[in-house]
């Protein structure tokens, strides 16, 4: 596989582009991220952070304190890359109306099954 | 599930980029789309296009002619955000040699198994 198409994959996930925008306010524990990103288990955000920390978009950092305290700060390659995710995403949120609109326009004929 | 997730996934999807960045060039019929978006199955191309279809990014027209033919062409909502997908897709492939330097930069502790 094309090494570009791995990357596109990870910052686009459905956990991977909440992971990025979530981070993007600063740095978070895992289970602040995950209480951010509602809806992941324990196991898909591992998965997640570390497909992002392999590409250099994520720092992990492990404090040795009882519990265990792990944080995850975005790098400055992640934070460009956030960015252009965030401006996908906000395109989507501002034309959410617009996309409901052609779907209420679409003629009835482009809908009959093919 | 919130709309704009779906609308998410459905142009951040492996194969509903490919459509989206492929169809910028202008109109296409299901088999140039399919030549472009190169290992797609003529079962997933005609899901990602129904989906985009749904969302008012792509239109779909049927010609009854022998063979018959079928055009997609990007509506401007699907313009605008074939754009926004695209740019996203520029950043990865200009950024791809750093993201591979940060994977060689990585310490060997951080790799270890957690």
């Amino acid at each position: 596989m094309c090494p570009s198409r791995g990357v596109l994959e990870h910052v686009t996930s459905r956990w991977g582009v909440l992971v990025l925008v979530g981070l993007q306010e600063g740095t978070l524990r895992f289970s602040e991220l995950r209480r951010r990103v509602a809806g992941v288990s324990e196991k898909m955000l591992s998965q997640t952070l570390q497909a992002l920390e392999d590409d250099g978009f994520v720092l992990r950092e492990v404090y040795a304190v009882v519990p265990p305290r792990v944080d995850y700060t975005l790098t400055s390659l992640g934070s460009e890359v956030a960015a252009q995710v965030e401006a996908l995403t906000d395109w989507i949120e501002e034309n959410i109306d617009r996309v409901a609109q052609a779907r209420r326009a679409r003629p009835e004929r482009a809908r009959a099954p093919r």
